[in-house]
C-alpha cells in the first residue's frame, strides 16, 4: 500500500507533529512517457522550514494538504519513458511518498553510478556539497594561512565547507552544539579546532581558537553567532551567508547587533542560494568526487528509517540532534 | 593671536559643547624644513564622532586635551621647505587651529589650482567625492534602468552618489530629513524622486518611488532605513555600506532586523572605508573635475564661519541641519 506525508498546518515558531499527517494513498499509475519512482532517501534541509510559511521565502511556500516536497533519491520501478529504465537511480524534487509517478519524467535526473553511492547525489555531491563549495571557496576566497570559521560545523554543509577550506590551506575552526559534533569535525573532518557553543563562551572561544582573527565566516545560523563573528573579524573579511537557522523558528526577529563592524572592518557579507549556481554542479562533481572516492574527504550521513519518522527527523534536525547530512531512508538500495 | 579647539571630554551618546574648549595657543614657529599653514576650511564629517570614543573605530581615537583633527584646507604663510611656497593652497589632516606648523611638510598636499576652488580638495574632488564614486559606481555597479536608493541623499556623499548613479543611467531615489533637502536633491542634483523620512512612511515611499524595487542601496545611516531597504531590495541587490550615522550617537545598539533578506534575495552588503581607496584619487579627480567645471554636476557646500562655531557646526551636521558638505571657514581665500 502506498503512503505519503501531507503538510496540514502552518507552524508558528517550531513545527510539531500536528503539522504533518501520514496517510495511505493510491498506487501511482504509469501513463505514457511517465516514470514511477520508489523513494530510497528523503533529504531533510533547514530551508524546508521557510517553505512552511505563508508567502515566498526563496522557494515557494508549501500548499496545505499537499505532500511535503524535498529532494528525493529513488529507483525507477516502472517507466514508459525512453530516458529512464527500470533499476535506474534518480533524484528529483518529489513528494514524501513511498512511490511517486513523475509525469513525463520531468525534473528527474539520472544519477551517474560512477559518482558512488546514490545518496551522494543529494548530499556531498549534490546541493549541500555545492553550497559548501560556493560559500567556502568562491565567496570565502580563503588564502593559505587565513582563518575560516564555520558555524553548524557538523551539519551537511558545514562539514564540507571546513574540509574545502582546509584543502585551500586555511586554518579551520568550527562551532557546533554538542561535544560529539565537536569531536566529529576535529577527528573525522580535520578541522584545526572547534567548540561547543552551548557550553563555551563564544568570545572566549573565538579569541583562543582564532588568535589571528577571522578572515572568512561561513554563516549557517545568524543571530548571536553572527554577532560574535563580527566582533572577531579581520579587516576585509568575507562573510558568505548560507543560512540563518537561528531565526527560522523564531516568531520575533531580535535583530543583529554590531553591524557597524561591516564598515569599520570593510567586511563583505553575501547571501547566496544554491539555485543560482546549479549550472556548476557537473564541474563540481567532476572535481570533488575523486576526493571522496580516494578517502581524502569524508562525509557523514545521519540515516533515520521509515516514512512515518520523517516529520520528527526534520524537527530534530532543526533542533540540532543530527550529525552531518540527515536523510530518511524508505527502502534499501 | 593663535587659537585652537581642544577635545576635552569623551561624549556618551550625543556630544555637546562641554566636550570642546576654544583656547589661545602659541603662534607656530617655522623650523628647518617646516611649513606654516593658515587654515581656510575645516572639514566636518560623521566619522569624527567615532574618533571621540575610547579605542579604535576605523580611525584612531582622539586623545583628550589635544586639538580635534580633521581634513583642513589652508594656505602656506611661511615655508622653509622646498616643496611648498608661500601662497600655495594645501590640504592635510591638521588640528583645528587658526595657524599650524607642519613639521617637514609631512602629510601636506599641494592643491592643483586647475581643479577649481580650493575647498573642492576636501569635498567633491576629495574624500567625500571618491567615497560617493567607490560606493555608487564600483560597489553599486548600477546598470541602466536599475533603481539606486540613497539615504542621507543631501549629504556631502549622498548628493554626489546620486549624480554618479544618474550618469550611469539608473533611476535615483533619495531620502533626507527635511523638505528643503528633498527639494535640493530633486531640483539641483537631478534625483528622479526623493522623500522626507521624518514625515513619510518609509515603506509606502519606497513602494511608490521604487516600483521595480531597489537594486542598489547606498547606506549612509543604517538602522531602520537599512531595514526598509532590505524589505524593498531586489534579488542580487548591492548594498555598499558607507556609514551608519543613525548608530554613531546611540548608547544602545538595537540591532538590525530582517537580515534574512540577505539570504532570500542574495544581497551583497559591503562595508568600505575610503582610506583603502586613496590611490584612486588622481584618476578620480581627472575623470570627475571636468563635470564640475562644465556644470554638468553640482556640489553644495554649507559654510559656517568662525573657529568658535566649529563644535556646534559639527554637532548640528550630525543632527542633520546642513545641506551638502559642511565646512567651517576660518579665513577668506
Amino acid at each position: 500500500m502506498n503512503q505519503h506525508i501531507l503538510f496540514v498546518k502552518r507552524p508558528v515558531g517550531w513545527p510539531d507533529a500536528s503539522c504533518f499527517r501520514l496517510e495511505s494513498c493510491p498506487e501511482p499509475a504509469c501513463g505514457p512517457e511517465d516514470v514511477v519512482v520508489e523513494a530510497l532517501y528523503l533529504s531533510l534541509d533547514p530551508y524546508l522550514r521557510g517553505r512552511m510559511n505563508e508567502g515566498p521565502s526563496y522557494a515557494p511556500g508549501f500548499a496545505l494538504n499537499q505532500p511535503i516536497v524535498s529532494r528525493v533519491v529513488g529507483r525507477v520501478v516502472a517507466s514508459k519513458n525512453a530516458r529512464f529504465a527500470v533499476g535506474d537511480f534518480v533524484w528529483g524534487f518529489l513528494g514524501w511518498a513511498l512511490r511517486t509517478v513523475v509525469a513525463r519524467g520531468e525534473g528527474l535526473h539520472r544519477i551517474d553510478p560512477a559518482l558512488g553511492r546514490p545518496s551522494l547525489a543529494i548530499s556531498a555531491l549534490g546541493m549541500p556539497g555545492l553550497t559548501a563549495w560556493v560559500g567556502a571557496i568562491e565567496l570565502g576566497m580563503p588564502a593559505p594561512g587565513d582563518t575560516v570559521y564555520i558555524s553548524s560545523a557538523a551539519g551537511a554543509v558545514g562539514q564540507l565547507a571546513g574540509q574545502f577550506a582546509k584543502r585551500a590551506g586555511a586554518r579551520v575552526v568550527g562551532s557546533a552544539g554538542s561535544d560529539d559534533k565537536v569531536a566529529y569535525v576535529i577527528e573525522k573532518c580535520g578541522f584545526d579546532a572547534a567548540f561547543n557553543y552551548k557550553t563555551t563562551d563564544m568570545d572566549a572561544a573565538l579569541r583562543e581558537l582564532c588568535p589571528r582573527g577571522i578572515d572568512v565566516y561561513f554563516d549557517n545560523v545568524g543571530g548571536s553567532t553572527l554577532e560574535a563573528a563580527l566582533r572577531h573579524a579581520n579587516v576585509a573579511a568575507r562573510f558568505p551567508v548560507c543560512g540563518m537557522i537561528s531565526a527560522y523558528n523564531e516568531t520575533q526577529d531580535r535583530g543583529v547587533r554590531g553591524l557597524q563592524a561591516l564598515l569599520n572592518k570593510r567586511i563583505t557579507m553575501t547571501g547566496f542560494i544554491i539555485y543560482d549556481h546549479v549550472h556548476k554542479l557537473p564541474a563540481y562533481q567532476a572535481r570533488v568526487a575523486p576526493w571522496f572516492r580516494s578517502g581524502e574527504m569524508t562525509f557523514h550521513e545521519d540515516i533515520v528509517d521509515g516514512l512515518e519518522n520523517a516529520p520528527g527527523a526534520l524537527i530534530g534536525m532543526m533542533k540540532g540532534e543530527s550529525i552531518g547530512k540527515r536523510l530518511v531512508r524508505l527502502a534499501r538500495e
